[in-house]
């Protein structure tokens, strides 16, 4: 049996769980609030941050904290519907990229974007600062040029085929669309791309669940956006 | 030929060498200012920040940015000396580990130490805040704890080999060391072990290194500490 604990609008999370799905692995949901941790959670992962991952082996209990560890565990152990490219190459490219969006993005845009539309709303913060999701705004164009400049050379984000860096981009990007914060109809090439992601059957079920206080655009989770 | 393009009081940058020691691989080293990335650099990584990692190989230019994608590459590429360990649990442990250095150890402790007394130096940026430095050597304090929790239990970091994990956690206090910030007197276990991790070839190249404007302490590069 396996149990995955995740924040709904995390985009860590929403990564285990693709991963998860992209293996055909079946496991449990479990919900945490990354704003207000419980003792039981913190007794399983010290770090205290969604994605956690508990899987019953035959030797013993495997605990996974972190999005990095989870997506190649499943990686690792899981031959079928591979994840990471064939070559070193790709497979370089495929984890440079999540590094990009785990960080770069994280600290570019989330922390302007998501703080101010999630955060502030489900911890009581206030309302959003119009200056700072100006800036944040300004630094998703930044990234979104990036990935249109990659999606002219190649298929998927990595390379020929489908990785870790279409699912940390997705998830990304699907938690600010949640927002209505991504204007498709100025990013042709990245709205094809992201429909393909979309219409995975691991992406499915992550786009039909909600957070209280929160609606997402009409056109969120349907493949014709 | 390989470059690795790098800052020596990064942690991140510290752990891609280290790496790339373990396995043997000839390497040169080509500095980066991370305050005042040049051009040159960014057309070759619009991460720009180091390490990057520049490789020649039959199939034409590997260009690869970020200490996870670097480590990654080193170990699927090089099989002698490996730096993750035989099961994948082994490997998830190592994993864990290092997103925990690289994301809480640098947030709850570099952002506060390595900012105040490193990048303020550097910059020109004043003097350091001692509220501040109070709190990233607490927060330090339970990282130290964490470790030496995990080494009761194991003699490396992530189990019974060396691993990523010791790279990435030898990384980061090699930085604190340079600042005389760990007191290894209150830490007898772990100095055991960065005693070991100190005196590896890949190591030791790294503890010759200075930085205009700091002096580290007498014992900085001593194994006998």
């Amino acid at each position: 049996m396996r149990t995955l604990y995740h924040w709904p609008l995390d985009p860590a999370s929403r990564q285990a769980r693709i991963a998860l799905g992209e293996k055909k692995l079946k496991f449990r949901l479990e919900p945490i609030n990354p704003w207000s941790i419980s003792e039981k959670y913190l007794a399983l992962s010290p770090e205290g941050t969604p994605p956690t991952l508990v899987e019953a082996t035959p030797d013993g209990q495997i605990v996974i904290t972190g999005v990095r560890a989870i997506s190649e565990y499943v990686e690792d152990t899981t031959s079928r519907h591979p994840i990471l490219g064939p070559t070193p190459r790709d497979r370089a490219e495929a984890r440079r990229l999540c590094s990009w969006f785990d960080e770069k993005f994280t600290q570019e845009v989330n922390a302007y974007l998501l703080h101010e539309k999630v955060e502030k709303i489900v911890t009581g913060g206030g309302n959003p600062d119009t200056a700072i999701l100006r800036a944040g705004r300004d630094h998703l164009n930044f990234h979104l040029e990036y990935m249109v400049w990659l999606l002219e050379q190649r298929p998927w984000l990595a390379g020929h085929d489908f990785s870790m860096a279409d699912i940390a981009a997705g998830a990304h990007l699907s938690c600010l669309d949640f927002l209505g914060e991504v204007h498709w109809k100025n990013w042709p090439r990245l709205k094809e791309w992201y429909q393909k992601f979309k219409s995975r059957p691991s992406v499915r079920p992550i786009l039909a669940d909600r957070v209280p206080g929160l609606t997402p655009p009409r056109y969120y989770a349907d493949l014709d956006f």
